[in-house]
């Protein structure tokens, strides 16, 4: 008796229905959704914006977010050139929080790169940047959607956007001070949703490949999941820019636009799950629970 | 330049502040909270409802809830006291999503358990249901908090009430038909918050401790996260009731009671962190980002 567990493929209503007679359209699945999408429907990452983290695991692919965060991505994209991480190790993996990387032991130059950055933790709301917003209220921000791609918030009253914590998102650790993110330490969301940090951190950008990679590191026992022995450390062969690597040896992968009506059809696939497991459809989607589809280069 | 990262202690406002003149209390941290709590803010697991999961990398438990699964826990219960458990394997670990075991081969007989169970995806509203509701608002129900130590929500206008699928709550798989769930297959939340099966199939209890032993496993490379090879399954090497466990080898932990002033100000302490990491305080909490300690027995 092999049970599907508690998933099962999403389904929608069509969303535009004939005004009279004709029978209801067939809901539609998630799959079928993507199934039905145009190319235009998908993009490719931008090599200049994403980066390639090699473990001996595997490769984790990271798309950048300069939108939200220029003065970070800048920098850490100085930092990767340098080879600032290359021999660096992952020092911590705290359970249903985050993973982090950087120099533990404080020693590596940052060589070009700034010491100290002005925060980013949100950006003034702009005509030019795009956004999604989900039908859905959410209790971390006046409005919720997506930005190019990334789950973000707005707060129109105070004038600002920002990323929002959802799992996969990359951020730039800091100490105390607003200004002490830099970049040359990165964490990655790897619990559920950590909004409370929303607006206290700056986002740089998401994992789009290869979270199963980093979800997986044996939990730290020390305090906030570091590890505790250097020997536990997970080595970092190396980061780059995608661009900077030979193009054979790129990643061929595409990301499903948020500003198609493709994606608002996935959005209510996801909102009402009407397929024959589930049985009450749920009306409403948490801005981190919907996926953002990632596919190989067609 | 080690950096403590996005994690920070959490602080609070002290709720009752003198209403003229003396300055205002400290605010307390979470850690603070729990230092000043007593006794009887806290509570053992009754052994009769607390479940043993070994593994060759430890031991994982679950406290149970028949308040809202009956049925399913007493078949459980049957199931693990008949050791239908022990030798077989965690077959499924979907990244962000669940961890899974049962009978993948579907060979074992059930022996005295049913194979079938009503629902108990929500149970009435009965005014013996302890419920401590969150100050903040919900998406998926319209009113969220806790009950008897687990995350649950509550409709009044349709009378019903249910378990919430937050990180470490664990579940009864089922087939499509709603009485399909019978225990034998049980999954455990390990990603964000799958709200969405909420009210479609019954959760049975929680991981107080042991959640990083699961949370760590392989994702599977088959669809919905399934191990491809029998080879990849984790195998699990008992089950068992805590009572059916001699009394030395039990594990003396208690939890925190969430219907207790110490739990609304923990609470108070995560909706609004006032530390020297955070800058923005989110004024709101999501249900699934209420963390439930649990500490060493005193």
């Amino acid at each position: 008796m092999m049970r599907a567990g508690p998933i099962a493929l999403a389904v929608v209503m069509l969303t535009a229905p004939p005004l009279l007679a004709e029978p209801a359209a067939q809901p539609r699945t998630m799959a079928e959704v993507l199934a039905a999408s145009v190319p235009a429907d998908w993009r490719p990452l931008d090599p200049q914006d994403t980066l390639y983290l090699q473990l001996a695991s595997g490769r984790v692919v990271i798309e950048l977010a300069p939108a939200f965060a220029p003065g970070h991505v800048a920098n850490l994209k100085t930092l990767v050139r340098q080879k600032y991480f290359d021999g660096l190790a992952i020092v911590r993996s705290q359970d249903n929080f985050v993973v982090q990387w950087g120099d533990a032991e404080g020693k590596r130059s940052l060589g070009e790169a700034r010491a100290t950055l002005p925060p980013e933790f949100t950006v003034p709301l702009r005509p030019d940047l795009p956004f999604t917003r989900l039908p859905d209220p959410d209790g971390y921000a006046a409005e919720v959607g997506f930005s190019g791609g990334f789950p973000a918030a707005r707060d129109p009253k105070a004038g600002q956007a920002w990323l929002a914590h959802c799992y996969g998102m990359v951020g730039a650790g800091r100490g105390n001070e607003p200004e002490s993110g830099n970049g040359s330490e990165l964490y990655v969301v790897t619990g559920h949703a950590p909004r409370q940090l929303d607006r206290n951190i700056a986002l740089v950008g998401r994992v789009v490949r290869g979270m199963e990679l980093l979800s997986v590191l044996p939990r730290g026992t020390g305090p906030l999941g570091f590890y505790e022995q250097p020997s536990q450390h997970v080595p970092i062969t190396s980061v780059r820019v995608a661009v900077d690597v030979p193009e054979a040896e790129r990643e061929r992968i595409e990301v499903l636009r948020t500003d198609t009506a493709t994606f608002a059809a996935l959005v209510e696939a996801r909102r009402n799950r009407r397929d024959d497991w589930y049985k009450v459809p749920a009306g409403f989607i948490d801005l981190c629970n919907v996926p953002l589809p990632v596919r190989s280069k067609q």
